[in-house]
Parts: C-alpha cells; structure tokens; sequence
C-alpha cells in the first residue's frame, strides 16, 4: 500500500498491515463543526481550510460505514459560564494563536455547550459515535476516547478533520502513545496553513503512523474483504 | 520579553509573563541520555543533532538552580525483558522511523532500564528530580510528571531537551492541555532535522505557549529577582 | 470540629482545617438521580436508602450556594446502543450485584443517555455544574472532574450521594490520590445498607479523610465566615 | 466454582469464568514490602496482620508461574527529600490513620526510593514484573500498571497483598473501571482489622469482582489446562 513519508509516496512494506488492516479499525473525526468551519464572521475559531475535506469526510465515512467500521465524532464543548476556560485556566491558544493571525472576536463564543458552534458540518449517521467533552486540543482529553475505543475493542484509529498541526497531531500522539496503530488520512485533514499541515503529516509518518489518503485505505480495506 | 513566534523574533505582549514568569516555573529537560545522544554506533535510537544542546542545557539548569527553579529531568526506561514494548505492543517509531532513516541496528535495546543507554549526559545535581518511567513519547506517559508536578505547586514549566518535533512537541501537548503554562527554549532543543524543527517551534508558538531562548529567559527571571 | 473516626465521634485537631477549611472547597453529589432513586418498579438500578438524603442534600447546596461554595452534581450516563456497557466490557455490578439482591429486571435501561433514569432528584441550580459522562464507579472516570476541579481552583471536596460503599468511596479514593482534601457527610450518604455504608464510611475515616455531618461543617464553615 | 459472596460462600454461576479464567490472567500482589510487613519498631506503616499472607501468596505465585500466569509485585516508593508526600501534598493517612493508631514515630521514612523499607518480603523471581512507583493508594496511581497490562494483553486481574481496606480495594475499583476482571484473593489479603477486611472483601464481591481462595482458584486453573 503507498503511503507518504515525510511527504514523499512510497510503497510501505508488508508489515504496515499492522497500521492499515481494517480489523478492529475505527474513524475519528475531529472538531468538524461550526465553531471550526462556519463562513460566519462571527466564527469563534475559524479554521477556514478545513471546510475543503467535508466532502470527502462525509465520503469516507460513508464507506467505512459500509464496511462495518465504526465512525467517531469528536467536538470540542465548553460548558457555559465559562469555567471550562476563559473562567478557569484559559486555553493557551488564545493567547498564542492571536499573535499570528490577529485578534479573534468572538473567541469567547468557542465551543459553548448549546450553542450553535457546537453542531456538526460533516454527516452524523444514527449509529455514529459521539464524544462530546474535548475541551482541549486533544480527542483524548478529558474525554473518554480512550474507554470508548477499550468498549469497541478497537486497535487501529484513522483520523480525519482539524487542525492537523494542532488537535490532530496531538490526537495521533496520544493514540500511539496508548498502544493504538494510528493513520491519518492526508487528503482529509488541514492544518494552519500548507506548510505546518505538511510537516505534520511528516511528524507523523516519522514518529507514530501511516499517513496515506482516503482512496487508497480504502482500496486497501475493499482488497481486505 | 522577546519571542519567536512562528519563527519570527517578536516582542511579546506583557500579559505573557503569565507564560514566563518565574514563580512556579519548573524546568524539564528531555531525553538527553546515551540512548539518544551516544556517538557510538551502536546508540540504539539516534539524535544526534541534540549533542549541540548539552553544554547550553547544562548552564540553563545551573542557572535555573540558582534562583530556586527545581529542574527535572526526564528519561525514557523500559523493563527489561521487553514487555514494554517490542515484545509488548511495539512503539511505532520502531517501524515508522527507519521508512526515513533505514534501519537502526541497536534499536531494540533501546532504553533498557539498568543499561548505559539510560545513562543522563546532562549534569544531575542532588537536588534536581528525575522521572524515570517515561515508556512512550510524552513525558507524561506512563509517568507520574503531572503527580510531581502538583505537588511541586508547579504553574509553569520549561521544556528544553529531544526531539523537538517528538517528545518535546507530544510533552508540550500534554502540559498545556493539562494547564501548565509551557515555554520551549529554541537554543535548547533539537529536532529530526532543522526543518522539522522548525515546524514543531511554530506549531509551539501558534497553539501552545512560548518559544524563546535561554538568554532571554534567564534576563527576563534575573530582572524579577 | 466534630467528626466520626471509625464510626466514633470525636473532636478533630486543629490542622484538620486543612480538609475542612472552606477556602477552594467544592461540593460533590455523587448520582442522585431517577436510576437510583426512582421507586418505580422498572428502576434500573435502585439505591433506595438513598432517598432519604435528598431532602438534606438539598439543604446543604443550598447553604453552600449561600456560602460561595460551588456545587458539582455527577450522574451516569451511558450512550444509547449499548457500547458503553452491556455491548461492550459490561460492568463488573452487572454480574456480582444480581448474586445479593436477585435478578434487576431492568438494568440494561440504567443510566442511558437522555432517558428519564439520568434525571437528577436533587435540584440543580443555575448556577451549579454538572458532571454528565461518569460510565463507572467512580465520579473521576472516564470524566472531566479532575480537569473541572483543576479551573475551579478546588482543594477540598465535600462528597454527598450514593452508594457509599461503592461509588462514593471510589470517589474519595481517586480525590485522595489526585491530592484534593475530601470530606464525606456521613448524614448525606447512603450504602448498600447500613453496615457497609458504616464500614465504607470507616475506612474513608481512617484512610481518605474526614467523616462528619453536614450540621456540624457548615457550623464550622459558617464560624469562618 | 465456589466464591465469598458478602461472605457467605456460593457455588457461582458457569458465566463468572469471564473473572476466573486462565486466559489473560494476571497475579497482582500489592505492597507485601518491608514497609509494612517489617516487625521493627521503626516499621514507618505498619500492617503487621499482613504477614501472615507473605507464604501463601509466595505458594501463589509459584504455581502460577508453573501455568504460565505472570506476576506482578507492585510497592510504594517515594522519591528521597520528601517532594512526593510530606514535603509536597502529603497523603491523608499521615493525618487520619494515627487518629485511630497513635502515632506512627518514623512514618516520614515510610516507601523512600533506596530504603530499606521498599525491599519485597515475597520471594521475585526474575520473570516478574514490578510496579516501583505506587504513591499513593492504588497500584495504577501514578504508576505505568494500565500499561503493563495493556502490553501483557491482560483482561483478568487476581490482587493479593495489603490492606484489603485501602491499596487493594482502590487498586479493584480501577481494575474494574478500566475493564480488567478482578479476582480478590480472600486467604492472602489483609485488612486493618478482620471486620474492615471482611466489609472490603463483601464490598468487592458485591459491586467489583469475586473473592475467594488461592487453593479454589488454582483448582479452577489447573482444571482448565
């Protein structure tokens, strides 16, 4: 199976089954919502590139779906008042992000439980599974990811969604970190910008998996059954 | 206080000191053992561009003795027999890693407790702490650094160390999302190369806390003091 | 103050401010809803001694409200489907619980999300906070209450609810071992029945913290005022 | 196969092999060290009912090496100078347990890293495992237990040592949570006192797992192989 490794496509050697093998597999689909994606200038957290995959999230999972593999959907929520963040121990990007990118006007708004920042861009299926407390830049924390997937039985993770050199990164260290076998989907995550999304995928085809696109994964996985 | 903020020397804005104070700052040095820094051929998981960070690590952590910041120091350790890891489930790097720099000879004794490979090439004072268990890539995984860390009263911590785009990027993930207030010190990590270095100092500076380098921290501390 | 020490009451020595002080205190009620409570025959998993301190907790939030304490409420839930349990590493209770009290005709419904057994008894108000994804026995896992607790500031929690043999003293296990001061009020808790909530109720003086009556903290709190 | 259940022993039913199996299994012994178990009269936390398990668990252990079962030792230690305990956020016994047994003269010396104190009493052999950094109460706080077992491929955990009130009924409620089946072995388990140890064993045959005894387990066992 072709993979790209440190941004080069290459032919993996047979073992990386291990990583690809569709038994056991689970997708997690990270922070696809409003709070991310809206075109709304009012957007608390805009991460514009991100709404290029949604089309091809929704296709994937679809497939996986069709392949008997479970889809997670992961969103940030904050309850409100504030506590969770701006109230308690505020998040670090908001702080560090603004010096990049300027001043975030509705930051405030990120994430709050109820409202509308919180609803899925991408496709839920009524079979989906949802984890619903990310709070921080991790799919893992402080929710309970790590539970779920011990429930599914899960050993392998395929991550898609935003951003890539941020909730992303941090999700494939944590599941590698856990003992499960990660990939990410290149065609279906985006980062800050081009060059911070490319070198997290080179991160990660380095230290903690395969990074492939969907189609092929998906050639793979149909081959498998 | 000035910063780099993706990789652009900047003057921070003041409310930053709550990034750089000194009081309840903690310094952590990472992985700078044998098993990564040995210039034998035989070094069973090379970093070897993390040689040149040594001496300077070493001047940061007396200074930081000085004004009263513990220094910890961090190493990975695995059983031995294996069951930690290759005859466990394997770390990914074990597979994913030699797709870019070919195969590593030694890598499976690779952290062995008791085995010169887990040797410090840093200065350890009687007074500095060591976390000893580190088993993946994070520092605080499987460890009990964040136990250490509250019972310290720690608020801030100071990562310096190996890889930057590895262990120092997946530490500074799980410091910040846990509520440490996290500050890399470019002159002090090294990464896979400089490009990847780079990167992970900007992924740092955008989405995680403040990325300087040990002269100005230490002016910024002694101007406190 | 007052407190009970192996089920004997007696006067505690002054540096048990350090669990009792108000200052950073927050309090917890541990599973006072439908699913426990409920005298319906279909209850899923009844705890009906424990209905008896509704009335009382009530009191006590209220007082504690008054008093700038927060109030933290924790239920079970459980995701519709059944991953979480039953179709996926179903509870241990499920097995070992039914060879004490018989067959409970009704389990698989408890705790299921947006049933009306995840309903709370006690009130919750405004400005209170909830804990909505407890899936064991301990209000820590796989939840965000140690993260809440880190923004709270909290130091000390004072722990109400059901069972006391069970998940109220996994609670106070876990608070102890994370470095949080716990009280437990004997009057405000319930066990399985009344030797081992006396039993629980011993070992959480001996090893975990202070046992006393919520008359006799808010004395105390009230006094600081 | 017969079991404890709140005490009364019972023929369970065929379904509970999903606790005693063979199969994945893993011994667990819990702070059998000098710590406790020494008869001097500077023992820093004493148990001295404990003791009297030292040989049966050592005949456990050996014969489940013979079938193949691993065995873990797990023992408190706590770095020298005091950071872990009394110097940083000190452990609640230190101020709870005396109020029940006087005053404990050399507890500050209790579980220090290179003391005499964190030598094991049971016999290691050199396939064993062991879990060296428990620092408080449950053998997986803040130590790498989940991810040893993880790495075994655990599923079932038999915990032997001491007390039954405190280390091993915390260390049963996490194995429980986190998914592993518990078995508690009754005749090599040590309480404070026999009521508190029989209100734990009735506590984790109720709500946790199954008690019962070294020589019914290993009939179990050895029946299956």
């Amino acid at each position: 199976m072709d993979a790209l490794v440190y941004g080069v496509r290459r032919e993996l050697p047979a073992q990386f089954s291990e990583f690809t093998s569709i038994v056991n597999a689970v997708a997690i689909s990270i922070d696809l919502h409003q709070g991310h994606l809206s075109a709304d200038p009012d957007c608390p957290c805009p991460a514009p590139r991100a709404r290029e995959v949604v089309d091809g999230v929704n296709r994937f999972h679809a497939a996986a779906r069709h392949l008997g593999v479970p889809v997670i959907h992961v969103r940030s929520t904050l309850r409100p008042g504030g506590i969770d963040d701006v109230k308690g121990i505020p998040s670090a990007w908001r702080m560090t992000f603004p010096l990049h990118v300027g001043e975030i006007p509705n930051a405030d708004a990120h994430a709050i439980a109820g409202s509308r920042w919180t609803e899925f861009v991408t496709e839920v299926a009524p079979e989906d599974l949802i984890i619903d407390n990310k709070k921080r830049l991790s799919a893992f924390y402080p929710t309970d990811l790590d539970f779920l997937l011990r429930n599914l039985g899960a050993r392998r993770v395929i991550l898609t969604g935003c951003m890539a050199d941020c909730c992303v990164l941090n999700t494939a260290f944590d599941a590698s970190n856990l003992g499960y076998r990660v990939t990410v989907l290149s065609d279906l995550v985006r980062g800050t910008d081009a060059p911070l999304e490319a070198a997290a995928l080179a991160m990660i085809s380095l230290h903690l998996g395969v990074v492939t696109d969907s189609d092929t994964l998906l050639a793979e996985w149909q081959g498998a059954r």
